[in-house]
């Protein structure tokens, strides 16, 4: 409130349906409202207003005991949530009329919410278009959000651990799923069961994919081959919605081809590597940069890279197989506080390179005590870029395909880790899931 | 097209946000488009005009092998969906532009392709409106819909089969982890396991719930005491997008009490004398007024009323614990096409009753051949409605609370079958699943 100078309007969000009204998406209320109130309220509103925080909420009614079950008084749930008052949603549109002028608030994810949000500020306020804030009391308050949201405090460490942990034991069900596994989707259910049996949904659209090349793969229709590698990039959302994030690949017979092994090792050193890097005042564009170095490094001990190191990278080598972002913040958001655009991943007068590669990175600030991200160097053979002469032509005959088609059976690795950056040495919140080779094949074989 | 003098535009639908417009909830299109072209098309569109059926789609891309893997052309797009043609999606406006004013369509679930659809109209066309439609062209193409979806032909008649095959299973599997399960998510998580081995999502909002007299109760975090009853509607969607919808209740302990057995047989019979009754050319509110009549009487037999049972249904004694309807259609969508209101699941000049109970029941025609219906009666003692003079009222000592106290240990209880109308007796597609009440201990047991 200090750094916004009027009210504060966060709305909590709707259901949204799925095929038809009544059936709806399971509901996830907009993350800035959890964030502030601890729990996402359908349809309830907080207004922070004059140094108090106020709840707005539908109270109960006597439907609620046959459809829904009990729900707490307004008084209940302003103690629950720590507001200063709980008052009917109906009174809402009274209480802001006169403080509309200055209303500051975020936009939703659905647009009934953001309907609704529109009627109440007097003004147009579009779903999911918190990428393209235009007034200015909007940006403050994005901005006041993220300085809050950036570095989390310790219970929201607390949940962020939670999931991890959760996740972690849902990658050692899927290793330990495999080998009587016919289909990706086999795996993937072993991995949910984990999640669901702690009461925690997926924090996103899961990738259970032995086609690991294909970066964002919804599809879990895949059999399951000897000789492949499955890339599973599965994670938790806690019951009060933080999220986990992490990608392991393994073999789904159970133990790597020599060449599978070779190059894992290679996205292996870079993932420890840039991992090593998460401290504080470190740039994460560095970090990104480190994974990049010791990636295309170790293509060259491999043999398919040739040249020197500062040369490759110079000519876009490392985008060839790594064409993404090395990570992002984590936190209430998977890829956290995105709904503002790269306003919450980008330090003020920062922005994306606009080279191939690099302008996937999601994240480039300095890091601080507190921030979580993510460490998630790869390794694809992807055809739409290993055929682009665009690409390829600056690493010429640099780029050894004879020597690259010894490694036909890698068609994508990535291993993810979630990380919290300290005072001191990062801590990794998912050491405990089985990363090097050999403690993965052991997981596998159970 | 026949039934619809003019153009029709169907569209597939898109993705909604979850809690950033990139981490959208997993897309499931709108289920007429899904019925014409067997399979949901991101972004698509279909439009039939002039006996011709054109889908209009976005042509893939060299993105794709990036980011989503291969897409097949428009031309194997059209082959592969039985279309006479495929064209790229921007193409639509200027295809619809001279066709717009009598065009038909039918309004999508989500908000931006209602608002999309409502460009290429050139008028609005509201998300989620679809029990309201307000033109006529609209509403003779949703008859015409209805007339084909309401029976289902030999490929969706297997697709409905497969999924309460699958989700057989997974109740099966919710018995058989009951016995060391802590909490209600740890059964729910062994459910939806075996869904997801399968490919299939949840139709629809699952209840696993120790609470089962709270209906829609969308909570999962409950802990299983010993001697409670779990209530568990679970059911599974195809890949192709065809629903199941089951539902059996069993005790935690792997044994009825003698007080849950009695009731819980009472509520079978409903079921078995409704399931009997799902014939062609039956009413289906006869079918309800059955399970209410066979529930009475079983209700009578215990003690917990008295007198007789036509004198108690009418004075509303089966809604007292029976509150909602026997059951619906069912289909692409669990409440099939209940994205048009009651216009496809009551027969013109049929509406719902205003009575307490009845005013509940989503179904009121005459089954036919090819129709799937679920049955589904319950018993919950729900203390709003017991606690309700204007309800239990007219029942004065002839419910019989002292009798009734002896049922303490059964908060709700509801057995829900998936069947079809043949042309002779009723295919029951669920009735591999555990019902009768020895058979139900037998698989906790294992």
């Amino acid at each position: 409130m200090e750094k916004v100078s009027g009210p504060i309007l966060l709305a909590a969000g709707s259901q949204v349906p799925r095929n038809y009204p009544a059936n709806p998406h399971p509901f996830r209320g907009t993350s800035h409202f959890i964030y502030f109130a601890g729990d996402a309220i359908e349809g309830a509103a907080l207004l922070l207003v004059d140094g108090k925080a106020t709840l707005f909420a539908a109270p109960p009614d006597r439907d609620d005991a046959l459809w829904h079950g009990p729900r707490p008084t307004l008084d209940e749930l302003a103690a629950l949530r720590g507001a200063d008052a709980a008052r009917p949603l109906a009174e809402l549109p009274a209480v802001l009329a006169p403080l509309r002028a200055r209303l500051a608030t975020l936009p939703p994810q659905d647009a009934a919410t953001a309907a609704w949000v529109t009627e109440l500020a007097g003004r147009e306020v579009r779903a999911g278009s918190g990428s393209a804030l235009t007034r200015e009391q909007d940006a403050a308050l994005a901005d006041a959000v993220i300085a809050l949201r950036l570095r989390h405090d310790e219970p929201a460490i607390a949940q962020l651990r939670a999931a991890a942990r959760v996740s972690t034991a849902a990658h050692v069900a899927g290793m330990r799923a495999t080998k009587a596994a016919k289909t990706e989707w086999e795996v993937l259910s072993a991995m949910l069961a984990v999640l669901r049996a702690h009461g925690m949904d997926d924090a996103y659209g899961p990738i259970v994919s032995v086609r690991g090349e294909i970066l964002h793969n919804g599809r879990h229709d895949g059999e399951l081959q000897p000789g492949e590698l499955l890339l599973c990039d599965v994670g938790g959302e806690s019951p009060e919605g933080w999220a986990s994030d992490i990608t392991r690949t393994w073999p789904t017979s159970g133990t790597f081809s020599a060449s599978q092994r070779a190059i894992y090792d290679v996205v292996l050193a870079a993932n420890q590597a840039a991992i090593a890097r998460v401290r504080k005042g470190t740039r994460y564009r560095d970090v990104h940069e480190t994974a990049k170095r010791v990636l295309c490094d170790g293509l060259v001990q491999l043999g398919i890279f040739k040249g020197t190191v500062d040369g490759l990278l110079e000519r876009g080598a490392a985008a060839l197989f790594f064409p993404h972002g090395v990570g992002h913040l984590l936190g209430l958001d998977v890829h956290d506080m995105e709904d503002l655009g790269d306003r919450a991943g980008y330090a003020p007068g920062r922005a994306r390179s606009e080279r191939f590669g690099d302008r996937y990175l999601r994240l480039d600030r300095d890091l601080a005590a507190g921030m979580a991200v993510t460490i998630e160097p790869g390794f694809y053979q992807v055809p739409g870029i290993l055929e682009d002469e665009s690409l390829t032509g600056p690493l010429g005959a640099d780029l050894d395909r004879g020597v690259l088609a010894k490694y036909a059976d890698v068609r994508g690795i990535r291993i993810e880790d979630d990380v919290l950056c300290t005072e001191g040495d990062p801590e990794v919140m998912t050491a405990a899931c089985p990363k090097l080779a050999v403690d993965v094949e052991a997981a596998i074989k159970g």
